[in-house]
């Protein structure tokens, strides 16, 4: 019999989604799920992205640029880029099947099959996934609930670096966490990978939803650091545009884009009619952001206050993107999250939630934990902390 | 300075991709170019498929299932391949991000780093890319052009398979040569698969364009065969809709599904609106194949006979795909494509080819040979074939 590769050993089933059967079983049975589970948010996209769809004419869909075409790049960085303040040209930017490809091309190109690259735990665990796909080892530095997710100083940071070491990558905001890094612990990472030589992969796609006072600190914000800096986006997130696969890698780095350009031209090019989508979207106000920003910050306080209101629950208040982590009262908060589909109704609902132990390299230290997305209006969000606070009553009195 | 992965330099840049730059040169100073170099069809997409995008109602552009969404992985199952004779159930299916993405899978699941695949050249040049990705390397078995690219004997097969030789991957019909491999051809390579512990992956995106009378022999088809075979597919061709990009991964082996699963997980969800236009494409009525064959027929021979009247130019009849090979009189055939966009005018007209040299393992066995797309209606060929017999002439005048 043929073997399938060691792959099925190495890859990691999606932490995400592997509690989706007893959620449609659920389901199927005529419970009502409150999805806190899934960054998938409920909000409109914006109306020209609707409508550059609905207008759009073809008689054929032909392929685009592999790079994405002429004038979705070229909106990219005069509607969305320079708005935002990322200085950047038009070569520096490729566009890829969502952030999912992104970071594929960043473990790519900046690891060789055996390296290591650190990320800072709890990291979003699709990233586990795809290093593995590309033989990459993450190295997990811990950051801690009791700390709000804050990196840990340099000396900690540098103790994880090998000869094998290529790259540290950090998404922010963070998913899972919402932590938001401040423009000094950029540039904290930054004098460790011009100490090390390694590449600073960001991963930018939460950076409409930040709720400081200070503008987000991208990437490519960096001074000096031309060579090191990757970016990673997507529009899923900021347009509401999931389904559109649309994102880019973006890198003053030449032979980094060289070897995007060949990766790109590999798969031969990005979804079309994504790049129509995104297109329209581009036209959006200012308002747009506004509004939605508004309103998650609005859900954040909600849930975050109701989380922490909940006997032995405790959650940080995140600063971005629309997540937080939580460390709930029970032993296992995996199998607290599967009781809660199975076996668990308040009034004919429950409560999904993603345990948080597979955004860790050593589970252990995420078993009590769960993220969860706020992703929901606040009325609904009232209910699913109601279910969750009565479910955890009721789970430890089961006990 | 941190270094890029070794993949720069085991990655070979796109053959069909690389002449770009001077073709976009010519047309810049208004040279009209007949681009028979890369497979985009000028045939219109099904009208239902045009239609289910104009009419698709959303708000916002959710992720669908990691593995295409229900509706799709349905109709895919009962309007199409019930319809041409593939015996498979839903669970045997799940949607990519086009073909590529199914090739991307079928060397993950089937090869580990290291490892080998069999492919027989010249073989579609994407492969190489692909495989270069994870680390896999093909061995390349020679067909030739004088045998119109038919298999050599079992023996001489077996002679490339080596202890880390995991599978034989073929496209059938052939992207390049347009050889479409008979039942008799698909069981001797079966059969070397059993012999030798090798999945079969056959990438089968050209299924439609057949121009025998026999039916077309699925990969599928091959009986007592589950754990063997696996297809690679894609609605890029087939419906004109290289841009949606949509295929899938077709097994009955539970093994590759799981890890087709995981990886299927790792990005979350194939593009939305492409799946809404596939849904529709779905739809089209059997005249629409036929009548495309019958166009590709009638190109395929013109085109053939065409390269055939020219003077020392050979093209064997190739019976699937919309591609030939034809070997040209000329010492290398890739600077005769170049100098056709740099050089050459016929009344402000040039033409556009891919070498095939590429194709090759071995680049010196294909030096004077280029792959033809007969993707322009007959009068364009008539106009592009004049373009190359007179090119050809001066060509080889001037040295």
């Amino acid at each position: 019999m043929p073997q399938i590769s060691h792959l099925a050993e190495h890859m990691p089933t999606s932490a995400i989604r592997m509690l989706n059967p007893f959620a449609e079983k659920a389901k199927a049975d005529g419970v009502k799920v409150y999805h806190l589970n899934i960054g998938a948010p409920d909000i409109k996209s914006p109306q020209c992205a609707i409508d550059a769809i609905r207008n759009y004419q073809f008689d054929h869909l032909s392929y685009s640029n592999s790079i994405g075409s002429p004038e979705l790049r070229r909106a990219l960085l005069d509607k969305y880029y320079k708005s935002v303040g990322v200085d950047i040209s038009l070569e520096d930017i490729i566009v890829t099947v969502a952030g999912s490809e992104a970071l594929d091309f960043f473990f790519q190109i900046t690891t060789n099959f055996g390296g290591e690259v650190i990320v800072f735990e709890p990291y979003y665990c699709n990233y586990s996934a795809i290093a593995s796909k590309f033989g990459v080892k993450l190295a997990g530095i811990h950051t801690d609930i009791k700390d709000g997710f804050r990196l840990p100083p340099v000396s900690e940071i540098e103790k994880h670096i090998t000869p094998r070491t290529s790259a540290i990558l950090i998404s922010n905001p963070s998913n899972p966490t919402g932590t938001l890094f401040s423009k000094e612990e950029m540039l904290q990472i930054a004098d460790i990978c011009r100490k090390h030589d390694l590449f600073f992969g960001c991963d930018e796609v939460y950076r409409e939803f930040c709720y400081t006072d200070d503008p987000h600190f991208s990437v490519m914000d960096i001074p000096d650091f031309d060579r090191y800096a990757i970016m990673l986006d997507s529009v899923s997130k900021r347009f509401n545009l999931c389904g559109a696969r649309i994102g880019c890698v973006i890198s003053r780095n030449k032979e980094v884009m060289s070897l995007a350009l060949k990766l790109a031209q590999a798969r031969l090019c990005p979804p079309v009619l994504g790049q129509v989508a995104t297109l329209g979207a581009l036209d959006a106000p200012a308002s747009y952001f506004e509004e939605v920003r508004k309103e998650y910050i609005a859900r954040r306080n909600f849930t975050v206050n109701a989380l922490n209101k909940i006997p032995g629950v405790y959650s940080p208040m995140p600063n971005g993107a629309f997540y937080t982590v939580a460390e709930l009262p029970v032993d296992n908060a995996a199998d607290f999250c599967k009781w809660l589909l199975t076996d668990f109704r308040l009034n004919g609902e429950t409560l999904m939630l993603t345990p948080a132990a597979p955004f860790y390299i050593n589970e252990e230290k995420g078993v009590k934990q769960v993220r969860i997305a706020y992703v929901l209006e606040i009325p609904e969000l009232e209910k699913a902390m109601e279910v969750l606070a009565k479910a955890l009553d009721i789970y430890n009195k089961r006990k």
